[in-house]
């Protein structure tokens, strides 16, 4: 991922849609909702730690979650965190190894990781569910005090950050092009594949069609 | 990622060969093989950073690069360094919603990054090209001394850190068995597509084997 070859680079804030910039947040959303995975940067004791979780897109914020006995979200509520939600698409080989480089779609974002209050925990979990598999919330075994008590949910706005862009061929020095060297992508992808059924489910059961109908990684 | 999920949880000095625990380092050469796709997490003016980049490993040691103008890595020298190296694998889908979970394998390691000696340079990118193209370096334009020095190569050690995955079916309370809900696992997967070749190749240059073989995302 080298410096030149980003479409965007500035750490910055982030443009809103009122702005001349309003595409820029606009592709932060589009690469944040294309898949739940991203990896949170935070410190403690000076440190630098970083923690692959799930998140959800809420409007103006992302929201993650975890067990409330968790020692990291304990120390995270009210300090600063950096959001990374990044996709691989492609890996670009050019005809010299400087310009080799990858084609991908990231988003960073730095921010104040927000308690979610009580009484919003289960909207928030719920919009959780059926963001990625819509209507299933209301098929499950319902949520329980206890669960619910057991979960805790953070937040961080959209406020500070970017999106970073690298797509097509490899940008070769102007001389190199005349060289019998084979240069392109290797496009890369995440994919979902064929639901695999629990063995352990009651006969007759079928696959309900936010199942069937899930996909990630669209672009 | 629910704690009580995960197979291996502890942050930990990464057993040895030579220890009973040799398992673990294998893990997460696997892991950290198995895509060159990474993050970073390091503090700079007591604040989070992440940053999204590609990494390769030789033996005890990660490696990493960039541009030798960026703040980033000038600044990240001699410091502490968290790294993840996570692959999603699935999404998990129980009968309630607390028990919904993702299916992953991930490695986080702490460590401090060292600067790679000049003369040493070479030989890492060498490694970097070839361990992803085995051969492709001495099928390039020769690499130059200028671009030798407008790139950095930092490495870490592997010491402290660990692995963890988790796959297979939901696992729910046992009393929601009975339920007509269906139950089950999507697989996801990072997958590498067929070659696109740079519309600028000259006529004639074929596809190289170390191209045609490659695959992402081995499991």
């Amino acid at each position: 991922m080298n410096d030149q070859d980003l479409r965007k680079t500035k750490r910055s804030r982030v443009r809103r849609r009122h702005d001349r910039g309003s595409y820029e947040r606009d592709d932060i959303n589009e690469i944040v909702d294309s898949t739940p995975m991203c990896h949170f940067a935070y410190v403690v004791d000076d440190s630098p730690h970083i923690m692959p979780t799930s998140q959800w897109r809420e409007g103006d914020r992302i929201y993650w979650h975890g067990s409330s006995a968790s020692r990291f979200l304990r120390k995270v509520v009210g300090q600063q965190v950096s959001l990374a939600v990044t996709h691989l698409d492609g890996i670009v080989l050019a005809r010299s190894a400087f310009h080799h480089s990858v084609n991908y779609r990231s988003v960073v974002l730095f921010g104040e990781a927000e308690m979610v209050p009580e009484d919003e925990k289960v909207d928030r979990l719920k919009n959780f569910i059926n963001g990625l598999f819509p209507g299933r919330w209301d098929s499950l075994r319902p949520i329980t005090d206890q669960e619910i008590k057991a979960t805790t949910v953070l937040s961080m706005l959209i406020d500070e950050g970017s999106a970073k862009v690298r797509s097509g061929p490899p940008i070769d020095d102007e001389e190199d092009y005349v060289l019998p060297i084979w240069a392109g992508v290797l496009p890369t992808e995440m994919r979902s594949l064929e639901p695999v059924a629990d063995p352990s489910n009651i006969e007759g059961v079928l696959v309900p069609s936010h199942v069937a109908n899930f996909s990630l990684g669209r672009k």
